[in-house]
């Protein structure tokens, strides 16, 4: 298979895509074939510093820059040389079978739906995130694509991501949860609110009902459901109350004794941004979100997380699923 | 001054209500009397169990029970002698000046509106509780008495928030900013982009713009603005995920080391429950809310909280630096 690596998306590309890349083909069978994005004569000089390179890799011109300030849906108009348009024309025109990218979310986002279009029955894309817990990790959907849901939206993401928890996570039957801020039916706002009642009567999930913000970490659920701006909100939380905490522990670990614990373990459990990059559910393609501060070896896990996506034909398993389901859900709340 | 203890309202009530009120009388000068409010025989035995109780702790007879399936708005006219009931309507005829209760939030909710009615200009009043920081406590408004706010509740709880920050935290000239899933202005869904429009624009707050969920932790601000429906998921997330977190070093130190670490100094900057009781911030009393599963010790300090209110008069200087300031912004927004 052939993977798009855009090679400009970190805070310090394209060092770090370079090296997640190495690392990712070193670690996968001869199937994996990666295609690096960017400008060429700054991707070759970085890859010559490597030593023994496998030649799984190819380079691919695309010479334009999104920078910060671009308009997301302003970047296949304006930047049609990026690394991210370019990326995702060649898995458009099935050069490639998936596309990692840790630049902007946004415009990954919008140039996905442009170019990979959403499955029928999916009105809204959405982000997946792969969140630790005290049991097995859980999947977060939507993480940051979409603002403003409608309850049939967060019915979509419900449908998408019990299809993802099934398909790429290997949960058997995946129990499906509805981010609230209260147990019962009926509390919430409109939106939770209302989408709680649909999903009580939708077939083909696994609803378990509410779920409080404090249920989140017991890890009681296989995916959670919520609007991305609760999602998004949550989500950087976690990730930076994690290193807060552990901050706070070390420094007093450091204050008692000279005992040096290894946090390596810890660390693995609660960074999700090492778990690889956040899969878009819902396009006709496969288009993998990583952060602009990824390390090599985030790269490299969402590389990873591309590789199980197209082995197990997540597209076309979402597509043939999901359709049927979708469309019913919609006709109900519409 | 005199403050209503609803002895009703933990888990383990009365016996953790008493146990706080105790230690709270100890601790405080001897201007503070607590009133006792619930089933008298059941507050007297409990009473009986403790030696030397200070005297300036009075009992107010309320049978009725709140019931977790009761429902908020009802509990004024169903439970007309339950302990939230009694106990604020004590501080309506001002026979006391503070209400402190464990009991149903949506109920201590409700009932604070109907008995102490909201501040001129405020629309909705918020729930604001304490997050730890890296750097000093934040306030976080609203907490989750209010869903499906609109830009100018979210205003005014910034007002709230600010009010209280400089009488209440102590905090000279409170930073304000606006939860949100981007920096720039514009960003995040249509309340918060609205929203910062209006507070760029708002006389005497320092307003400093958009906060990510991963600035919270840094305590780069004094309040955090946000729906309830956020605040509240995000506020039983971080409980969570301390108490998460924590538990894992726990057992990664437990299989390393004989060393026996103290983990006091963490839980007492995490646990934001033991900060003590939420304030009901924008009505013409003092009502402070603690958690069902609060500790002796969250109940004392619930009662500081309260005392604090108290003596620094806040009400009435929420009253009064606040009705001008929201007055005109809900005409701005309206």
């Amino acid at each position: 298979m052939r993977i798009v690596l855009d090679a400009m998306g970190t805070d310090d590309a394209p060092r770090i895509e370079i090296a997640g890349a190495v690392e990712a083909l070193r670690e996968h069978e001869s199937d994996l074939e990666l295609i690096l994005v960017g400008d060429r004569d700054v991707i070759e000089a970085e890859l010559a510093r490597h030593e023994s390179v496998p030649n799984r890799i190819l380079v691919y011109h695309a010479p334009d820059r999104v920078q910060p300030g671009d308009s997301p849906a302003s970047v296949i108009r304006r930047k049609p040389n990026s690394s991210i348009v370019v990326g995702l024309e060649l898995q458009r025109k099935r050069e490639a079978d998936a596309f990692v990218s840790a630049g902007s979310t946004g415009a990954v986002m919008a140039t996905s739906l442009f170019k990979l279009k959403p499955l029928p029955g999916v009105d809204r894309p959405a982000i997946g995130t792969l969140l630790p817990t005290a049991e097995q990790q859980c999947l977060l959907v939507d993480a940051g694509a979409n603002v403003d849901c409608k309850p049939q939206h967060l019915v979509q993401f419900a449908h998408l991501g019990n299809i993802y928890a099934r398909e790429i996570m290997g949960r058997a039957k995946p129990r499906i949860a509805l981010l609230n801020i209260g147990k019962e039916p009926g509390k919430g706002d409109e939106l939770s609110a209302s989408a709680h009642g649909v999903l009580s009567s939708e077939d083909g999930l696994d609803f378990i009902g509410n779920l409080e913000g404090r249920d989140i970490i017991e890890g009681v659920c296989d995916v959670v459901v919520c609007d991305g701006f609760v999602g998004n909100v949550l989500l950087k939380f976690y990730e930076s109350v994690a290193q807060f905490i552990i901050g706070l522990i070390k420094t007093e670990l450091d204050s008692l004794t000279e005992n040096s614990l290894d946090f390596d373990r810890i660390f693995r459990i609660l960074d999700y941004s090492e778990t690889g990059g956040a899969p878009l559910l819902g396009v006709g393609g496969v288009s993998v979100i990583c952060h602009g501060g990824s390390s090599s070896k985030a790269i490299r896990n969402a590389i990873s997380v591309a590789a199980q996506a197209v082995r197990s034909d997540m597209v076309a398993q979402t597509a043939s699923r999901l359709s049927a389901s979708i469309n019913d859900a919609s006709e109900e709340v519409s």
